[in-house]
């Protein structure tokens, strides 16, 4: 028996077993029209799909749920929270179950999903599943697809997930304030059968960008441009949680990005990898190529698959060299080359301690800030980085480090910094090299 | 007999029956240099293309033509235009033949095309054929392949079109200044000779972005960022004609984008395409991905397709959040959370009737100027939306509806909103539901 | 002998003949997990390469070398660096080797390579070989691979090439200031072995942007956006040199983008160009289509190559239309369709002589100011362009003119401005043309 995919999406509240199978995207790619839906016929909804390899939301959590009658249920509840982007710098924000952003959503393709949403927000919201194969009135735009969801009022969502991906969900309604407060989260759907060699790491991180003026409580949801507020599962560096990873393992990460404004190009260090999936499905291999950096448009997702066989810490940032930096590294008057003694005083008036340096780069401030020697407004983040194994790393913002070992910890703690062999480090020249290579320095 | 193509750009003002077949790009792909050119060999013009699918251009004109002496004669008109952008704002623009933007160009591979273009405009102007291989001297940029076209000329553009594909047509002088302002649009070449399934609808969006302070007459066109009237079509929502789709139909959307420059990412709602087309050529079979949003680079065509088998009413917008608002929804203080009282006397200033909203998002405030609760400038236009079926709609900008229907009205009128079927839309939980999963809200 | 590539990356110091071939990356493609690493197995270095075509750097230099015991020995000196970004315009950078950007590294897969870096600026630095696969205490990150190179220092960088393609390198300590100001440069790894037929010319250019404010002597790298100097190898157009193709060559461009914040749409005229490689390695050809707009987004490389086989001066610029202008053409007011008057007593006292222009846009301005009848600042560029074959050019920034002839000067000079055969350029429509085609002006 062979029922449609409507039926599907329509179909009874409670998953029977399928009748058919869901019979994936690939053979989407074979037919003579070549550009159609990702939609795909679809008997009713199957059992709970088990037995997946979970995904780690590096600085996040996965949201829990209950299998009620066959279908998978879950709770989200819109709410303020106060949220810490790095040790130093908090804002109050709007998220998910007392995160921002909210938990990564996991099911499998086939699961018949209910999801409730409770607002205990102080204004209407509703909830988006972005490239998702759902009926209209499932959708989540508020006054288009649905009346929006009243502070203290609970909702439900139900559908038959009849595809697998890397998709988001946030808010549709008043969702230029609403996504810029941080209410989104990540949503990943398995495959029911899986094919080919499957991941040994499984990473989702979603991008977004906040503009917070220093010492403020609250993101400026009207900020179109000239973000300082830069994140990874919104969070900034150095407060990312590094990718912990074995020499050999084959890696993904899922990136997701709904920044106001930007597409951001994550670039790996190390390493190239392909970009194997999109917010609308699989990328067929034919179609791949090798990428160092990926650029995710905002309102999309790009997955990235390499084996990690390079040991190392290996940097993976946004390349937009403001997004690098954190609050404090925006904005500032230009100092470079610049004799700075009367500029000293003009300056002092907004950073007390400021005195020498930013003639010559930024690269030395935020070691400062660290150590005491410049005083910073209350609730606000130096503009760069944190100590490294050698050296201060003067980065911030989008910014991680992928950790590639040999052996990591049992219980998945941090490996610390690597230890490169002998010879393999950039190092001070020697005399004697300098004249066998005829260098004149 | 086959004749270059050299021969063809150059070949006799009048079409004569071709010697030889215009062999298309698919030839291009099986050359042992994988990346060359997309020009073709080709014989001298055909007799004029006829019988195609003429494209639909939402809230838009095709430009018509006459045919003498088998040449397809166009007469594109450079003048300034009064231009509604949506219901209540208007500006004085610069467009063509008395449209923001001009009429899209149809015509058909292997034509040979003669455009008269007259300047009523009060600076010189030249327009270039964006995408389109064509001899240097009718390329269209000012200054470097001819003298511009001072007001009150008539220059004449005329050649053989060796390819297919979605192009557009922009002013190539003063181009900051003439872009800015409105002087685009769109230019499809259909395929002398079809392969496969054709497009049951076929659609042409062109993107642009202006900066119109608010009460402002005219464009500036020397803003280089925060634009705030975005439009399809030259038409920010609600002002923007939904796309109507039976479903199980096959649709083209050919997207452009001339803004000054964003790259936008168009995201659909419901369903998964593919990008088979860019101003370059076809993307084979082999090189397509499904996706849900599509990055339309400025200076570039996108192509989308995709089988409508989804019913409902579904968003087709830019994700760029400060993108789906009007003009006044930007630039505003951030009042998200504060206690409105004290900032209400300062904000009165310029919205008089000003009071209690802001401090939980921009939601409802469009409605509110909609229903006369609060002033507004003249001239301007309120940052979202407008009523839905189910709730009012906070989107504005560039966002329109994709309308799928099992039947639609045989006059070509809007079907009005989707009903969804019983339980296929997101409602107010029941208690009884929440006490059965176990839902504590 | 089949050594393992991290033997290569940490392989002896001098080349000995190597016991294994570098497979190349065309192998990564066929293997069962379809997204990994482009890391190859590799034997120890090979000897020096040789034998391969120069790469051009328009308006750059190429590093040259040494070899020493089989070694490529390369020396970068970081230091300030007077540079004129075009005729009139001049900023101090900081740049490598006395120039901005830093002279074309070139090599060969399978090389060792030994790269000096002497640091004569006032401020710490480091090296970042971006998209190079590398030990990861080779990779330039300050303090996460290595302590950075203090004022005065020489510090020594050493491994052996296991990749071919189109890379980058850049400061990557302070890097928002560090490459703002103009620390970066390409580096090409030729293959060690070509397949197919090989480009007959193979141009490197790396964008750029800059924040120089009207008669400022060095670039603000503070600047988030609204960037005024928008560069090709580090010039502005008039100051880019053209790229100079014989009709009927094969044309490799690889373009690289180092902006702090802009994914530069680099369009052609006249072509149709299909991109072959990323800085992660070749996109195979099933995986390519035709374009004539590349995406080039920050942090990335991608290489397009074409047949040059329409004859003429073909316009290649960011299609951003404010990255063709030059710095002037940012940030004036608004005077379109202005009764000027009044408007310039205002306008006067920043561009004195300034008195009815703007108000019909920009085109007329550069042409006026380059004549002498307007003044501006000292240490300016005109916001647009030069004079042209035909009129005068409105174009500035990021432009550059792609001229395919015939025959070029055996000297490798500048061929003029392209003659178009009779009947090939746009003109002025005659009287009896306009009756015959029934065109009412």
């Amino acid at each position: 028996m062979k029922l449609s995919r409507r039926n599907a999406l329509l179909g009874g509240a409670t998953g029977l077993a399928a009748a058919g199978l869901i019979s994936g995207q690939a053979n989407a790619q074979t037919q003579a029209w070549p550009a159609h839906s990702a939609t795909i016929p679809a008997g009713p909804a199957q059992p709970p799909g088990r037995g997946y390899r979970p995904v780690v939301t590096p600085n996040g959590a996965t949201l829990p749920f209950r299998i009620v009658d066959g279908v998978k249920v879950f709770h989200l509840i819109a709410e303020e929270v106060e949220h810490e982007f790095a040790p130093g710098l908090n804002a109050t924000c709007w998220g998910y179950n007392g995160r921002v952003h909210g938990p990564t959503i996991e099911a499998v393709e086939g699961d018949r999903v209910r999801v409730y949403v409770t607002n205990r927000l102080p204004a209407p919201t509703t909830v988006h599943w972005h490239g998702v194969i759902l009926p209209s009135g499932m959708d989540g735009v508020g006054g288009l697809s649905q009346r929006s969801i009243h502070p203290g009022e609970t909702f439900v969502y139900e559908w038959t997930l009849v595809q697998h991906g890397t998709f988001m969900y946030h808010s549709h309604h008043d969702e230029m304030t609403q996504m810029a407060l941080g209410l989104m989260g990540m949503l990943v759907v398995h495959p029911r059968r899986r094919r080919g060699p499957q991941p040994d790491r499984d990473f989702a991180i979603l991008l977004s960008e906040w503009y917070l003026p220093a010492g403020a409580s609250r993101p400026d949801p009207n900020a179109m441009s000239d973000f300082n507020i830069l994140t990874m599962n919104a969070r900034c560096y150095p407060g990312t949680e590094p990718l912990l990873v074995r020499r050999g393992e084959r890696v993904r990460i899922r990136f997701g990005n709904l920044s106001a404004m930007d597409h951001h190009p994550i670039h790996l260090h190390g390493y190239a990898f392909r970009i194997t999936e999109t917010d609308g499905g699989e990328i067929p291999a034919s179609a791949q190529h090798p990428d160092t950096t990926v650029l995710v448009p905002t309102g999309s997702t790009r997955t990235v698959e390499f084996v990690a066989d390079n040991a190392g810490d290996w940097a993976m940032h946004c390349h937009m060299t403001h997004h690098v930096m954190n609050q404090m590294g925006h904005g500032l008057p230009n100092l470079t080359g610049v004799n700075a003694r009367r500029i000293d005083r003009a300056v002092g008036q907004v950073l007390p301690t400021y005195m020498t340096m930013g003639q010559d780069g930024m690269g030395e401030m935020g070691r400062h800030i660290g150590m005491g020697h410049m005083d910073v407004p209350d609730n606000s983040l130096p503009m760069v980085g944190a100590e490294g194994p050698h050296d201060y790393i003067t980065m911030g913002g989008m910014f991680t480090i992928l950790k590639v070992r040999d052996q990591l910890p049992a219980d998945g703690s941090d490996p610390g910094w690597y230890d490169p062999p002998e010879g393999t480090m950039a190092r001070a020249a020697r005399t004697d090299e300098l004249r066998r290579d005829g260098i004149d320095v």
